[in-house]
């Protein structure tokens, strides 16, 4: 890369706002999404939207790819640079900018990482919803980017229906300050679609969010079963019966078994076939009547063994095992492959055994741990990415995983976004017109399609779009 | 018009499809925002999403507006086709196509009238959450156009969070088909961007929508006051109070006094200075503690006269009143202008007295009927359009309540769009650079601007983006 590029970016940023050296830059090849890398030529990172809209700008004239990074522990390479060029890390936007406790919202840098946010409000008894499980590390930005799920989104729904408004910043430097919180937005709803965009639609620099108010009492149920499938029905019996848990978590045999042999044993029963995580929040005579009810469906579906709890200390222990998951699996292989499959909530057990046969059968390593109440499964393959044979098959098994979820009405995505990984399925999800569509709204945004190539829209596509509109 | 439109539209709707005769093009002159007025040139009524394809795939070629419009009772002028051209109406797509009891969604075309999906899944224990004042005759197309609110969107949200799918048509007569639901939507949330989007983008032909159960029991309460300002501060406490209403509406002493003068006439004491009704729903235990909790503020705060309504019947008259409020103001004046305002929900007390000025200052007849949960407030001014003076003064009052709320945080509008009405107030809100981005996505679904326009965005703003996008 033009070594005008470093010098010119430095005289916005400052030295501490760019990575060059090598071994540093390297740090950034990829995110979750491990077999795919490839390191940045540069990375920048400024402090504040004035910075970003500067960089931007001046970086207009390089024609250089720009790929925004939160915290990197997306799941789909939304945030690998495949094509090289800046890599603009959010990591200086750290600060919470106001907290307004009586209208309920937080004005925040897109750098905020997802639990500081409920930490800056928790004295006023007010909490920011979605909770991926990465919420320790991820940042709100990234969540926007991605329209981050997690557990209790179940209940409280995810990132686009907690962001009330944003400010970002285009590929050519311009800034949009759509930051005023609005129930209605007012003009065309820009915030609506730029959660979710995976970068393409340039840098988000500033997030509002709602805030909502921390329940008076929380219990968590953790029932363990013999079946997995019965473990699935409990869960479509108690959505059926209008049961309004905060949370419902399926965790499958080998998941418990990776669990209990790491650190983060959480004492769940190594012969268990599955167990289920139901949270239950409201007032005191809320939270008694559902679980009531919620036990009796456990009973009927042979639940052997039923654990609750309501003390934080007691309820984080439940939770243990599901948190610390995807790293106790690092005990099983080297690299995991985190699959995001969504399926209507009533196949959710007829899914679960399909996914998991389109591992087995290729002799894959797989274990569920899933949103169950949203119909959104994991099936997450242990694996070793420098075993060219096995990763083959490990994409191969996450392709058919995927067209088994749309054969079944299901999407493409729950919660991970698109990004590389699944760029091949928008085309067997949407048609030429929807996807023209989407190219042309990116064009708007981003006419040189410099920021984050390579992600979410299948380049075919959105060269077709241009052709199109060239003999139109 | 060319009388070679109508001819081609023929051939592809067939006669009752068309409207030509200037008599019944008449009714299509102007939506409820009444002062605006123009005949379209000719009103189309295609069948599903295939005649409205073919139709605007014909209509490109001779380059005149299309109109999209629902049941045209529309508050913002969104529906008044101001350039002419053809009105594209809805009135003739009536049917639910489909309801899934189990994963709750239902999908219908664009003009099945918000009540009837309701009635199509009662029987099933569902509902359609979003319950504008024109539930009875407005449609679910012209709910996604508005973004449509109403006094049940305080705990269920507005109509943005009740869409999980659509099915539109460009200007282009292209078909964009985002009809599968999906929690988390793949690829660009194009959904998220039409929903708000007043008839800019195209014409919705078929929605996929949110079914919510229906709760197991509702209670409504209706409080008497002897002060606006108490009515008022009890809902900042009962909110303050994390207590869970699912409606807070007030009345004020004007429009109880234009009600209890109608047909409508629903027992509110004629002194009263505001009324204020309240509604409950969750399981018989959640109701009890809420509406307890909910008394006991009510009565700290000076109501003199509490109501409790359970069965359907006697809920219904305590609602009458409230559901008619519009209606019984037509014994007023001939004319009404229902002005939308939001404001931070804990400035609602300072704003309903500012905005009552803006009207008394200006000798007019102002009757405040409000949201006051969410802070949409609706000063209505009673007039007669064929006095100049009169509607000139109106308007003004529209613009100085715009600014007011504005100027205390709030924003254009609450729940009834921009459309004609607020145009002007874009510029207020807005920077240069965020309308560009506006107009940008605008003419990337339809880049001749034929789709309904004069609406939303201000014309000096598109044609500012043009010159800019050349000059660059």
């Amino acid at each position: 890369m033009d070594a005008r590029i470093a010098e010119g970016l430095r005289a916005l940023v400052g030295d501490s706002g760019l990575v060059t050296h090598p071994t540093r830059r390297a740090t950034y090849e990829s995110d979750g999404l491990a077999h795919v890398r490839r390191v940045p030529d540069l990375v920048l990172m400024p402090r504040n939207t004035r910075e970003t809209a500067l960089s931007l700008r001046f970086l207009a004239a390089w024609k250089v790819p720009i790929v925004p990074r939160g915290a990197g522990t997306g799941l789909s390479g939304g945030a690998t640079p495949v094509d090289g060029g800046v890599l603009l890390s959010t990591a200086r936007m750290r600060d919470v900018l106001e907290v307004d406790v009586e209208n309920r919202f937080a004005r925040v840098q897109a750098g905020v990482v997802n639990v500081d946010l409920t930490h800056s409000c928790a004295q006023h008894g007010l909490f920011y919803a979605p909770d991926p499980s990465s919420q320790k590390a991820c940042t709100i930005g990234g969540n926007v980017a991605e329209n981050s799920g997690g557990p209790h989104c179940f209940k409280y729904g995810s990132t686009t229906q907690h962001v009330l408004g944003l400010v970002f910043v285009t590929a050519a430097g311009d800034i949009v300050d759509l930051s005023r919180p609005a129930v209605d937005p007012s003009g065309l709803d820009l915030v609506g679609i730029f959660v979710g965009s995976e970068g393409l639609l340039g840098v988000a620099t500033e997030v509002t969010v709602k805030l909502v108010p921390t329940p008076p009492v929380v219990e968590t149920l953790l029932a363990i079963f013999t079946s997995l499938d019965a473990a699935c029905d409990s869960v479509t019996d108690v959505i059926a019966a209008r049961l309004e848990p905060s949370a419902l978590e399926i965790l499958d045999d080998n998941t418990i078994r990776a669990i209990e042999a790491s650190v983060l044993a959480a004492g769940y029963p190594t012969d268990a076939r599955a167990v289920l995580l139901v949270e239950c929040e409201g007032t005191e005579v809320e939270v008694a009547s559902n679980l009531r009810d919620i036990e009796t469906i456990l009973a009927r579906h042979g639940a052997y063994d039923v654990r609750r709890a309501r003390a934080a200390d007691e309820r984080a222990r439940l939770w243990a095992g599901r948190k610390g998951a995807y790293g106790a699996m690092g005990r099983i292989a080297p690299d995991l492959y985190v699959t995001d499959a969504v399926v209507p909530r009533t196949r959710l057990r007829e899914l679960v055994r399909a996914t998991t046969d389109a591992c087995e059968k290729r002799g894959l390593r797989i274990a569920n741990v899933f949103h169950a109440g949203d119909g959104n499964l994991h099936p997450n393959i242990s694996y070793d990415r420098r075993d060219a044979n096995e990763l083959a098959r490990v994409l191969d098994a996450g392709n058919e995983i995927m067209r088994l979820c749309l054969a079944a009405g299901g999407s493409l995505t729950g919660e991970h976004g698109v990004g590389l990984e699944k760029i091949e399925g928008m085309e067997q999800l949407f048609t030429h017109e929807d996807l023209a569509a989407m190219c042309r709204v990116r064009e708007a945004f981003d006419p040189e399609k410099r920021m984050n190539p390579g992600k979410l829209l299948p380049v075919r596509a959105c060269m077709e779009t241009r052709t199109k509109r060239v003999e139109g």
